[in-house]
């Protein structure tokens, strides 16, 4: 697997997304097929804040990010998601979150990407994987489609 | 399963939660293992403003919470999530989601869950399910770990 | 949605299969959308011959192979598991095990059904779900697929 | 992460398990927190004599093995699934496959595995994950009791 955009084309999929813009997502490294992205920790995100518990929907919307982007890199456009599985772990320590996401099957029409997400301790955080649509929808003007 | 606690007090669970707030998440109705849940329109949760399609987080979010406050209705107190399955079936029509969420086994330790999404067109737009961890901590001092 | 292929079609799809006759598994019921399934009792098929568990692995073939057929129903032919949830409630009780299996949404490419299986005194034993490839491979001349 | 028991440990727990015997799982090496485990091919397992695919719930069985058995190692006894995920990549070449599982996360009560099974040419044809729980029964002398 070659990526087929570069790092400034897969960030600019992230930033036009309005949700990632407000969870404040950033890719920081890519490669052929992986990718790492950032989120901030706020206030917002969390589930409780005697707790300080990041919201379980909040670490899904990381791993998906993270996974769909990386399966981007390699389809050479953004591609929708057909199921996401999240796995929680830990209670993050207070602070930046980091994904590392890469893709583990690229097929004729679905690949597979998955993800760990770390606190800024370095604690396993979270886990989990997507299988999206890759094939491009030629017949929608590039547009890309829901996924069924 | 008979609900061990009332629509104030799950509705109160999920009003503290700074997270379910901003999404604008509303506990409408409960039964004795189910509840339907309401999220309104924001552009805010958008993946692709051109195709106004709804994050894959956000519907993750909201099936995550939806489940999450069933499993408190039979637990009594709030779950932490283990794991979270979410499958998108369909781009939502814009307007307010709603999911209906139902326990399907409440063992000893933990709970399972399931929901289902619709668009205001009644569409299913996402489908999926937790396993949540249902023991209370008791030594906690009434706080809740996260799960594992 | 409207069931394409009857039930005698549907068992002689269940029947060529070599691993589901190992099993035994026989389709007694289908509708529109849905199908229902039994496995026999066998000790080759536990986990544990001390606490007389069926191993995962093998509620995890009953789940695929019931929604398989229920995905096969509504695509008048059998289509390719793209992946698979299964989660395990309770020990069963020894004795037959029926699944029941629903399409719960069937998509231009992709076909979602779940399932759940039951043991001979009604209690929920597994849950489970299948996203399967739905789309027929006509340059394949009729030959279904592998997944990706 | 330490092996809390050896590979003879880990395969009689494998080997006292019918379906495992009649699948023919052999644990051929471990690690701290990992193990390679060999599935025999063989016509009983397949889905489709024509196509020579082997049968999904048999990938999660490998996959559930594999998992659970390298859970086994971190927690020194064997562990009940609570769920199960299958990914189907690409149809196997015939002849032996092999699974590759370890733990990412092991937690007071729940513990965390994924797997990657290979085909003789080394193709990546499904892989996986499991939570088990994994806390020992004390108070069942001994016995592993079902997940909930």
């Amino acid at each position: 697997m070659k990526a087929k955009i570069d790092l400034e084309t897969v960030r600019a999929f992230c930033d036009r997304c309005p949700f990632n813009r407000w969870l404040g997502l950033t890719i920081v490294e890519i490669g052929d097929n992986w990718l790492r992205m950032t989120m901030p920790w706020k206030t917002d995100l969390l589930s409780s804040p005697e707790l300080q518990l990041v919201h379980g929907g909040v670490l899904a919307s990381l791993i998906d990010s993270a996974c769909g982007y990386a399966a981007a890199l390699v389809a050479g456009h953004t591609v929708p998601t057909v199921d996401l599985v999240t796995d929680y772990h830990k209670a993050a320590v207070p602070g930046p979150l980091e994904a590392r996401a890469e893709v583990i099957r690229a097929g004729r029409s679905l690949i597979t990407a998955r993800a760990e997400v770390r606190d800024c301790e370095g604690n396993l955080v979270a886990s989990g994987r997507i299988v999206a649509f890759g094939a491009r929808a030629n017949n929608l003007g590039g547009k890309v489609p829901p996924p069924a």
